[in-house]
């Protein structure tokens, strides 16, 4: 059954992690989790916000070339009444302030952010040089598969 | 760092969800979680063994056209110290068996599906027509912010 809009709604607000899903030049799709908070319909991911691997920035240069996006979010249990998920399609830009400090739109997905996630209090939410994605949603899709799945939500 | 080998092994071999990503035509990836099981190197990843929403074959339609897929498996927690990642390149296949209980091949993919999920025990694994996705890996790659994250796994 589709995931009801309210749900869905609070789950963007508050859901910690996504799986942000984009394709590489060769039609190779790339995955990796993020954290994310939204500011009006926009999310936003940092980039430099947390520890990351050497090459994880694939997703940068392919949303340069290719601003088709997914966001995923789930919850998996061992009960299978109780699965659901929600996936965004997205329209992604990516962000680059020369002045993070100066940029409204930026104070107000920094501020978002430590808002959803007491982690930034201990770590900066951008680094030089400063990178966002603004992720803009295109189409979103809920499936649960109960009630039961969205009795906790 | 990177996660060791066996941690990645063993993974791959047990946990029990999946995000797969393909992509359409248009260059939209496209995302949902799967469950999954290894037979030897191969992922196997039933279409029809659990309900479903419509239009959730959006993965069959586009891998048929672009087998390039990716699986990803991970793991949140609030203590950032505790994230991983693995993430599986794969190269996919639609198996559509006309008779599955004569193919050895589809056999064994049913027995590991059957072994790793109690849940399989109640449902069938395959429904007519049966349905399956043969992932291929091409390349692993596994994060993890500190030793802490992968001492449970």
């Amino acid at each position: 059954m589709r995931l009801p809009a309210e749900t869905m709604d609070r789950l963007l607000d508050t859901w910690p992690v996504g799986i942000l899903a984009s394709v590489g030049s060769q039609g190779q799709p790339h995955q990796v989790p993020v954290v994310f908070a939204r500011v009006g319909s926009r999310l936003w991911s940092p980039v430099d916000g947390k520890p990351k691997a050497a090459g994880e920035l694939g997703r940068v240069r392919n949303l340069r070339s290719n601003p088709r996006a997914s966001l995923l979010l789930d919850h998996y249990d061992e009960d299978w009444t109780r699965l659901w998920w929600l996936r965004v399609d997205l329209n992604a830009r990516v962000f680059e302030p020369p002045d993070p400090d100066a940029d409204p739109e930026v104070m107000a997905a920094v501020a978002a952010l430590r808002g959803k996630y007491p982690q930034y209090h201990d770590i900066p939410v951008l680094r030089a040089p400063a990178t966002l994605l603004a992720l803009d949603p295109v189409a979103v899709t809920g499936w649960c598969a109960s009630r039961d799945a969205i009795s906790m939500l």
